[in-house]
């Protein structure tokens, strides 16, 4: 007996070891939530002011602000209030707005960096979701952070990734937003 | 005895098994730091360039730099310096220096959108607060992300619950912050 | 034997309750990962325009772009795509390119407000990092938040120290960026 002890506890102190290592809060690779939404953005260009969702505001020395300016855009700045939807029909009961800035950052080929939230308002989601980063639109699929939320998503934090669901002319886009959060609270 | 040893270690065991689930991070929804303060907005319109804190900086086509634009102001950039305080009154004391932009970004309503940092500098507090999000101006009390802090406040997140204390007219506006952290390092 | 196994057992439980206690997420104030990186501003100023990396677009009323505006450059956005080196070489090779904008926001100092994504694509780093917050510029160190990242900075937090490590004339600066993450998944 007076060696079995030692052993058995020696198992316990163990267990507890791997208990506390296990981490309170869940860290994985697998999102704690997972949802895919659609916006739609219609710029103004001098003629659908009825549709327009988005308007250039800043444009460099030489640029205006119904066109958008030479060089892959560098320099624009668009304020937007884009409508979301589950799906990426643009005549759909849109569930809330997406609004906020990007600005067009590149030269020589297209990036904006955007600053916006998804201020969601309908029987499925309630809160605000915030995003923030960097946007190299010609590629398929990029990264942006989820930098924090509110209602529903409290304190959330997470990845979003975003494709290019559609792309007409220069004056209507669509964004697929694959929202994974890993922080839920 | 020899029953004895087993129900105690099963009873340590749960003890460890709990005091591995309590969260090393503090999650409730009780911030673990709380603050109250105030800062005052005074928007620049072509005569008060002596006590203006704020400008409007961009404007959508059509709109001029002196005049909140038309359309609930959709397409305006405001860049800000605004007094903090620790009440309600704009003559009190500063204890820092709220800094950044805001953005509206609705055509037939008021939102904006904030981007902008609490400097703090006194014997009160020294650091950073950095704030991100939906402003739905029109909302009696509204919350916002706050994404990040550095100094007294280093690593904190937590969320701002903004109310519109004062609106004069056009030029100026008072927004009575309460920040919640909820992460607070 | 009866009085010894009560004595180790406290001793364990005491184990147990320490090793919970050390937090599962490294939450320190020893950085988790630590880097130095420079970038490089080249601004627009109406002759430079094959070499410049950032334009102003946006300036309070009276101003213009390609001149930054009186009263420390108070309301002055510039947009940026500058390289990013590992020395302060403006010529060695970029690792990636800092991408976004920044706001000059006070009228009686030099003070920004930063909105930027390190977007790393090297045998170094592949990801991105993005920033935000006030920018005193003139102290010679300054933290801002690091908000979160991709790829390789899969939703890291922390700080970065800024320091102005050149400053030629109204054209060219050069920043030395500190990053230290202090959660890093």
């Amino acid at each position: 007996m007076g060696t079995k002890v030692p052993i058995i506890l020696f198992v316990f102190v163990m267990l507890c070891a791997l208990s506390s290592a296990i981490p309170s809060k869940r860290k994985s690779y697998t999102p704690c939530k997972n949802m895919v939404l659609y916006f739609h953005d219609i710029i103004y260009n001098g003629m659908n002011a009825a549709n327009a969702t988005s308007s250039i505001v800043a444009a460099p020395q030489g640029a205006n602000l119904t066109i958008l300016a030479p060089q892959f855009h560098f320099g624009n700045i668009a304020v937007f209030d884009d409508p979301i939807t589950l799906d990426n029909n643009l005549h759909s009961k849109p569930i809330g707005r997406a609004q906020g800035f990007y600005v067009y950052d590149t030269k020589n080929t297209y990036t904006s960096w955007l600053g916006f939230t998804f201020v969601l308002n309908s029987t499925y989601h309630e809160g605000t979701i915030t995003f923030a980063g960097a946007d190299p639109i010609m590629q398929k699929s990029r990264d942006i952070s989820v930098t924090g939320g509110t209602g529903d998503f409290f304190m959330h934090r997470g990845i979003a990734t975003i494709m290019t669901d559609a792309f007409e002319g220069e004056v209507y886009f669509r964004l697929r937003v694959e929202i994974k959060f890993f922080e839920c609270w």
